[in-house]
């Protein structure tokens, strides 16, 4: 396999760059009879859309998805599916000034030796985060897989920006309020918080990171192939593609290192005839293995690389340093537009695994 | 591709279970004329190797490495290479007692219901941390490949055990200290600490878990295949594999989300004509490609779940909740055993890697 | 993988309906730096395109190519290739009519079970022999990738059809003669009573299948995975993609089990200091592995199943027996279009090999 | 995936030498719950064995399997399964003299070149014919899976050797009869002279080939995953894998390009309230998919290339032209003992090909 593709059975294959002329996905591998329609992709990509608001960049684009193939009179067919959006609002001049002085924190330097020069540096090629917009259509069509077949419900939502914490809240409480605000985050408290530290530090010209919670909910039971295809092994393989990333854990996570075994095993227990387990410290995941309770996992996500502020860098010609201003339009925080990213790669791997263990059909009948 | 399956191009397939006739590994794509003979094998086996002293667990394995094809004369032969250690010191007798009541912490549960109580469930089966020796064989082979070829070094540590953390040390003293003592840890005054807080948990049928670094060394520019091939990708896929990892991040990892982009970024720099960056907060990694900078990152291990205190399971046949005291041998800490498993998944990836990117070649000359 | 991806370093994914928007394909692994343009794909498609002559089909399609990403200033980057072309010249009323009785012959009844008649059955939908052209804009950028970096040449050329046979001809007059000439054959004389013999059938309301061969000039020696991607194994698997072929052979083929092995084993000799075989019945590889001799093949190709004459099937709903009559537009005979896509999917597989044995690097200098 | 894997989910890995220690195969992907014993494997292995009459070679090997993991309690896993058989009778000196002068019709030289003389070279190292013992290991297994699950059947048999052909037979005299004698041929007149012709050419010091046909009963309509993974595409891939195959037709294959496209569609008609052909030209395969029809292919095999007759050769060192006898113990004809092989071979794919369409489940009930 290669690098721009992404599972076994729900095969998505990313394309496109930043000011190509498009960026698009096929996925190979989604069953025949699914109900699917435009709308329940561009729900989706309108939840990452730039320029809605001052927290976000300011680049507009309509990011109209068009499905080229693989679905006919509303339902998946089993073929291939194609699914793209055109880039349109696209200015390149700022990048051109660049391209010898690479960005601190960005793939400049690293694309520009591992493809020789050959990669389109305009706006950042396949490394902008506006690749993510095909893991969003990929996504889309996960997330009806699962939840039409299995009713896995898949949530995430910002729980720590600039250092401002979310309190913990209901799963109910998640689903409903976590799109409400321009920072997704659900507590409504915290998320003013962290807008206004958003807006404090773009008014510096620097920017913050953050921690994204994610859920997997109503998950079956038998999910994950050991050894090497465990659920955490393919969740955090998909994960680590969303630019940014650069932490990832399960259930207790980090917390685990510092609590002793009778503090960290969940004890089992029987709820309406069903094996459950008291706390969940486990994040959903036993031996790699979906146990039936909910998925739990957090990311890091680093603050925006581009900023204002004046960096050192070199010149790739003369390698000599330079100091560099970063021109052009910014997220001066990446968690927000992260949040439905987030949401659309768990889905594509819980979608993968559940093919993998048998529990959607080759074919969804009516 | 299936789930004992790890790696496009040195493929890892691992085999065997616990208290079968042995566990064994494959490895399919290492180039021909690498030297390796037992001893490089056997090296890295009687590392993580049971029964060495009270820290860890008293099973007694000789763990004596055999090679069943794809070396002659000393070398490599471009054929698969099989590698396999016999089980001996084996009984069976307390994990019959538990078939029905599965073990808090452990796979015991997702594997009855994943493999619909056909799995072997002799200590732990292909659960078991025994399993990890076949991820040791295959890593001793792509460690040897990436210094051979290219010069790279693993090197993993524990820096938090039980709550005591190790001070920071230069690469050097990690090297050269980091195996001299039972819980593989550098900062050797931190170390007697770690090993008495894991007797202290021993003593009261508890365990402990911790945090093990491991960085990579004279890393080639240009490794890992954006978007969904990036190294943290590959990395986080076949570390997740290690049984009762919760957690891992690289470079600045979760502190990333309270740092500013302005303290966050590497500045670039030139140090004898090279391009450099003066920190290394992104951990050697940039849009998922290697920068030529050191790799670090950090695993969080759970403490071993198999504890003497009396745990809350439940009967599988009659689901009623029952007390259950975990028998048999087990480590109060699974961290310093751990250790050199992580730098042999780590080199898997590396040498997989390297071969993606071309920087190794089919055939090794003498 | 699934089933619409072939290879895997040169990896081809195909999408796209007969009847849909468009079919297209995406090419991921191809390196960086190969000079590629719209012309170098167009070429190739205006070889199959239908409607040129009385011989072939009458749908008209222009057919022309849109490289939607992967090329940036006339070099390819690295990153994913995306080409497509839109379907214009489309009626699908004679379908509707035919959609309960499967046409013998035809994929009808297989598609309609294996996908629960979920599948676009507009024009044959994913199994029209126009989704070849997803296989030849892939074996354009092939062809140009190979030619470019080892000098290696792909031809192939119809040698039989409705059982008139061309004579054997230097390689030279092929590579000048095959596509001058609607039949693709480079003995003028027997391209001539071919098209007659189409023609005449044609009139009769029938079809005619045929015999294609392959070379493959300028192999580098080395390429083939043993055991189980041999050569003959990959290049067998993408040809048997191509609709209407039945059978392949390698260098003497099926006359192999009429020879001795005296007769049968091609003598090794020295020729300009490289070691040559002095006949050539392996067909240019042994042991899976290409020995520098060109690649020889040969493919039985079906009459087109679709003919005027009437024939037996059963409608879906009441099974019971009735007479089809096939309307539209169909071509009486499908090798001389099916020609430029076996050199189309020869090269895609050459191309892997090529890159899987290192013979290709990851950018191709200037 | 690297060259000694075949397929998707019914991963075969094979490993070993003609020479070495042993050869043996990884089965990744054997669902749970298959009763299997070694019996299973055994009564396969002997089917090919060496040293049974004059017929084959005269090489003994006892080839006894061992079991070394995923089966437990006489049942299936869904742990990876590793099989293999020692090797006992070896002498390599004959090898030790040809290395420099290789053999006309083997991959000596080309399996030299590629590893860079890395290659075990004794009996043929991994080109030998005894690497198809382990392709017989994962048929066996195959073979017990399809059966048990979907009553299918594999069954080969020679039709052709030294030019003389069989007469058709009944598909249970077939199954009856087609291993009652050394040739492999149900025809019992046929069989004699074919063994009389292999005696002749033996005497001769020379070889003869011959032509394998294979049938698949009771397939389930819906295998095969176009248009990439067709299952002609896959049964191809996996068959050229065999030594000495040449080429691979199905159903009327060859013929195909002879016939008129009204007589060679199979009408379709009802028996039994099931959709049938009348005819079985397509060999049970529609657009990549079976149709439900026995599949029916043919396969070519060259005469064995160890002959006792001198050959011209060249010396690897001096490039000089040699005359070459090859000493040694070699089967005059290979087809007898590649019959058991095709139907192993044969039966992965249908294994692979029914866990893809979702026609077996991952757990196999009692």
């Amino acid at each position: 396999m290669t690098g721009n593709t992404l599972g076994e059975r729900f095969l998505v294959l990313s394309f496109g760059e930043s000011h190509g002329r498009c960026v698009g996905v096929v996925i190979d591998g989604c069953p025949a009879g699914l109900p699917l329609s435009m709308e329940d992709i561009q729900r989706e990509l309108d939840l990452r859309r730039p320029g809605l608001s001052l927290v976000t960049t300011k680049r507009y684009e309509e990011d109209k998805v068009e499905l080229l193939s693989g679905v006919f009179d509303g339902y998946t067919t089993g073929a291939p599916i194609c699914a793209l959006i055109w880039n349109k609002d696209v200015d390149s001049r700022p990048y051109e000034k660049m391209r010898k002085t690479p960005r601190p924190g960005h793939a400049d330097l690293t694309a520009f030796l591992k493809y020789g020069g050959y990669n389109d540096w305009r706006g950042g090629g396949r490394f902008s985060g506006r690749i993510t917009a095909t893991f969003l259509m990929a996504g889309a069509i996960a997330k009806k897989l699962i939840r039409h077949t299995l009713g896995m419900e898949v949530i995430a939502y910002s729980i720590e920006i600039g250092g401002i914490k979310a309190k913990e809240l209901s799963d109910n409480k998640i689903k409903r309020l976590r799109y409400s605000n321009e920072v997704r985050c659900a507590d409504l408290e915290a998320a003013e918080k962290m807008k206004m530290k958003i807006m404090e530090e773009l008014s510096k010209g620097d920017s913050v990171g953050g921690i994204v919670e994610c859920k997997v909910l109503n998950v079956p039971i038998g999910l994950g192939e050991p050894v090497f295809s465990s659920l955490e092994s393919d969740l955090s393989k998909a994960l680590f593609s969303i630019p940014a990333v650069k932490g990832i854990e399960f259930g207790i996570g980090f917390g685990a290192s510092r609590l002793k075994g009778s503090e960290c095993n969940d004890p089992f227990s029987v709820k309406e005839g069903k094996v459950v387990t008291l706390t969940n410290r486990a994040g959903g995941i036993l031996g790699g293995i979906s146990n039936g309770m909910p998925i739990v996992l957090r990311l890091s996500f680093k603050p925006t690389p581009s900023i204002r502020k004046p960096q050192k860098t070199i010149h790739l010609d003369t390698l000599e340093e330079v100091d560099l201003i970063v021109p052009g339009r910014h997220d001066p925080c990446i968690v927000p537009r992260a949040v439905p990213v987030v949401e659309g790669m768990v889905a594509c791997v819980m979608a993968d695994h559940s093919l993998r263990a048998g529990q959607i059909p080759p074919i969804i009948k009516r």
